[in-house]
């Protein structure tokens, strides 16, 4: 299966990170090496790498090259670490994988000799680069274990390859079910405003040869009507301590219309996904996007100037819409705060 | 109230249709002046003029111009309002409005002095069309009465001015009901794939001075969930003798997310919609149309070369879903074959 690689170190601690950028997709899959920090900062700014696995990751690396520069430069090893991780956590100041993955480049930096800093920070960025394919192929084997031969499948936005440094979370679920042999029909809502399913999910699912079916949102219902789609697997931004789940906006409405037809509706995520400190969803924060998002999608105004525009970038599904939550671990259900609670028995 | 105005005839029996150019809207509120049948073809063929009663009349004026043309050549008078009508027929010949509206003028020609033809084919598209505006306004009086001072209203695609000769079928409700004085705050779905909630209700809307905002289809369920919306108002382009009702894609979606909230979910359309031969919505055909309106909808490729796309125009929301279906002859409730049957006691 040709399931796209989202970045890649390439060479010894000389070396460099290399990335395709996700803002030329489906049109062009084009790589790019970046060689600077700068470079890695602004891959990230403008979401030529996006979804917080594949973030966190690029930053390690990241990390990586803006030491060495700075070391370069006659800077002291352990001030230059913290020189390049604060120039970094600027670059999306709202991604919390971002700060998880530079924290661990802090540690790493503490724990390493001065004299081998930039080797210490690679072998630690190379290691979460691996935990995050590890932790995606977990998510897909537990996830598999849901679908049958023959299911049609739905997702939203792009939960896959292209959001991770692995196979992706809800796409490895489908991925991992494919490679045991299941033929699955997946439809792809487009996902507006930023058509994330249409541009990523529906170029990664076709590329890797699995049967994708690209459909306007509002257009979900309706085949779910049809009898064409069993099951629905989606991916998470912020999963609360009862299961109330904060995914890309439109998530909800699909789990709405699942439940009409009666069919189950998963989420797969990490388990860094779960913010154990919200009780439920009601304290999870809306973010809300330019209003050009909506009104000039695709580079042609296609709403009247000075119309009123509300374009929220994720909403919240509740715990009892969702049949399960897989994460590495295994899987969540029922969803609830104690199904939850006892996926993580250590935790508050 | 600014409405704005879709098609008007200029002049006596020499005169011409004029008509707003949808196809440049939201950007340029042009109105074009067909002066030949060929102009009038082509507004419908191209959708500058679009929505089934609209449609019907601009094909009454159509044939006013046409049989006039020919008769002007020589031809026979009758014959000339055949061939104008014959002609116009081919323009977008899954229009049962459109045919309606042919029929109309081929009986006004049956019972004219071939001496007047075209004054009483000008009668005839005059009461054509002051029937269309009654019908609007006698919608939007009955739909009124439906909404509450204070109420958030969601409507879909665009059931407007935009799509009659008159006020419109579901916007007639909320323009009625503006004029009342009550408050309302609407939220228009974008409507993919061709935006004609932004483009057309947005536009119209705003330009009334009704307080819109603009969504997309995706973010109705989120803005059901945070309590902003109270009622949702649609059109409907085929309605069976039990109440199901065939509308534009994503209507389906928006109904089953209005009653998990609770909300009542009304339908505004022309009596004429109903087809009292179908006894419900399973027999209705559901046109798919170009993929490339999902993949380039907007001038530009959003999704890989070679996809699969499934690009269908309309779905059917069952009865159950429906709170009431407004005509021009009053509100259907409880929507059921009876309540139906009630509406049109001489019919079946």
């Amino acid at each position: 299966m040709n399931i796209p690689k989202t970045l890649e170190w390439i060479g010894s601690t000389t070396g460099h990170l290399s990335l395709i950028d996700q803002t030329l997709l489906p049109g062009e899959a084009r790589y790019i090496d970046c060689r600077t920090v700068d470079a890695v900062w602004e891959a990230i700014r403008v979401l030529r790498v996006r979804g917080a696995p594949a973030i966190g990751v690029a930053a390690a690396y990241g990390t990586v090259i803006g030491t060495r520069a700075k070391i370069a430069d006659g800077v002291e090893p352990r001030l230059a670490v913290a020189l390049a991780a604060d120039y970094l956590a600027t670059s999306r100041p709202t991604a919390v994988n971002l700060f998880r993955a530079l924290d661990e480049m802090r540690r790493a930096a503490d724990e390493a000799a001065p004299g081998r800093m930039v080797a210490a920070l690679l072998d630690r960025a190379i290691a979460f680069h691996r935990a995050d394919q590890q932790m995606c192929r977990d998510i897909g084997r537990h996830g598999a274990e849901l679908l049958s031969d023959g299911d049609g499948v739905l997702t939203h936005c792009n939960a896959g390859a292209l959001a991770t440094s692995g196979m992706g979370t809800a796409l490895a679920v489908i991925y991992e079910a494919a490679r045991a042999g299941k033929r699955l029909k997946v439809f792809a809502d487009e996902t507006r405003p930023l058509l994330q399913g249409a541009r990523l999910t529906a170029w990664e699912l076709q590329r890797a040869g699995i049967d994708v079916t690209l459909i306007c949102d509002n257009m979900a219902a309706s085949v779910m009507a049809s009898g064409r789609i069993r099951k629905v697997v989606v991916g998470a931004d912020r999963i609360a301590a009862n299961g109330d789940t904060a995914n890309k906006i439109g998530t909800y409405g699909v789990a709405l219309c699942a439940a009409a037809h009666g069919l189950p509706f998963y989420v797969a995520a990490p388990s860094t996904t779960f913010d154990l400190n919200l009780p439920d969803g009601s304290g999870i924060p809306i973010e809300e996007r330019a209003e050009t998002e909506i009104t000039e999608g695709f580079g042609k105004r296609t709403a009247p100037v000075g119309v009123r525009v509300y374009n929220p970038a994720f909403d919240v599904t509740p715990a009892r819409l969702i049949a399960g939550i897989v994460t590495e671990l295994g899987v969540i259900r029922p969803v609830n705060a104690a199904g939850v609670r006892s996926q993580f028995p250590h935790a508050g």
